[in-house]
């Protein structure tokens, strides 16, 4: 199943030029064919194409469905940029996969990366989206400084926050015992270097829990992924249904 | 902390060319120094540099210590290697971050790859070791054929054996009600074209449940990565200590 991605379906019934071109070129869709289109909003549209244009495929919504995640928390991921691209890259990819709502590059007092292309992370959801068949596009938000991201959680009595950090005293059993799905959760991971002391005293009085995702000493993408695969079981587990 | 590898430490006493590159000419270290080096089998030496030689660095052992995995069960993962190799290269790092005892890669009937070069597989498994500080190399297996591999653990009882398969009929909680930590763990992960329906029943006719990783539609090396992350929390959470 394939699901074309079109942001302003409902405004200009067409699709973008690399998604007309995959549908008209590559799949060789012609007039009249049914597709399904979703434009991130949580909805599946089915549409016939009207114009099969390779540059501006033009198409009428026959019939729509709301198709919502299937997770009920907002879910945050916090996160300094890795020296290496590729595995932010890649952590956006995986993180979209699972499932997540926004995902927040942090500037960290330890970060070797001070500078990000978030429009490439955003192609990289995109598809990460449409190949997982969700229909809600996560927000890939701007590098943040550490401290205004903080200042933006700070005691929100309707989030549970948590901090990865790599002292070995805050094992994962205190997320699980902490956590009560389907609880909005947000979850700050650390640069290459971890968390400066500094950080981590500004996170906890801010009403960060300090946890350790797993047992091994884990890449920052890794632990993002830890973290993210965690709440997703927790939720699971504890699902009203 | 930085460990070198040495897998014929006991026998010859040196450090591997490009280990003794790394320790000698990147690190600096000289004669005299106190380094730590594991040969794989779960065992952290110090070793003191008796001859920095930039390509056979010669060590003596001054102590070791046991340095067991953290995980109890021998958790096995057999899965189909993805067409594009970067994702089965970025599978097994990660999967050796997390911990596991051995992957196993399989040609299912729906493989897009049939050949693979284990070699890079395996020094990828000791990089991952290394900079996640384990002391046992896992092991990665030459492809296998799926029905050696459903052979090889056919009906072994001291076995929990779980087949990914994306028929939302069978939902995680089938493999967390299962799981009776610390039993020893088979995962098998089909390719992008998922597993056929006779495999399904050739694993199902050898004890294998049928599990859905999650609620999305999972990329191979996703979900064998997730199922690995599930093992090791359901370990964690159950773990007698």
């Amino acid at each position: 199943m394939i699901q074309f991605f079109a942001p302003d379906l409902l405004s200009s019934a067409t699709l973008p030029p690399d998604e007309s071109a995959h549908c008209i070129r590559v799949l060789r869709h012609r007039e009249g064919d049914i597709i399904q289109v979703i434009d991130g909003s949580g909805v599946l549209y089915q549409c016939r194409i009207v114009d099969a244009d390779p540059r501006h495929t033009m198409v009428e919504i026959v019939d729509s469905a709301d198709a919502p995640k299937f997770w009920k928390p907002t879910i945050t991921i916090g996160v300094a940029p890795t020296k290496n691209m590729d595995r932010m890259e890649w952590m956006t990819e995986k993180c979209v996969e699972l499932g997540v709502d926004k995902i927040v590059p942090l500037l960290c007092a330890h970060s070797e990366r001070k500078v990000l292309k978030e429009e490439r992370l955003r192609k990289i959801a995109i598809s990460a989206m449409k190949q997982s068949l969700k229909t809600v596009l996560p927000q890939i938000e701007p590098l943040t400084g550490f401290a205004e991201f903080i200042a933006r959680h700070r005691n929100k009595s309707d989030e549970l926050k948590f901090i990865g950090y790599c002292d070995k005293s805050y094992p994962l059993r205190n997320l699980i015992a902490e956590y009560k799905a389907p609880e909005d959760v947000v979850i700050i991971i650390g640069p290459e270097g971890d968390f400066s002391p500094d950080e981590v005293s500004m996170a906890v009085n801010a009403g960060f829990i300090p946890v350790t995702f797993g047992k091994s000493r884990l890449r920052t993408e890794t632990a993002a992924l830890s973290a993210l695969q965690i709440v997703h079981i927790l939720n699971q587990e504890y699902e009203i249904s």
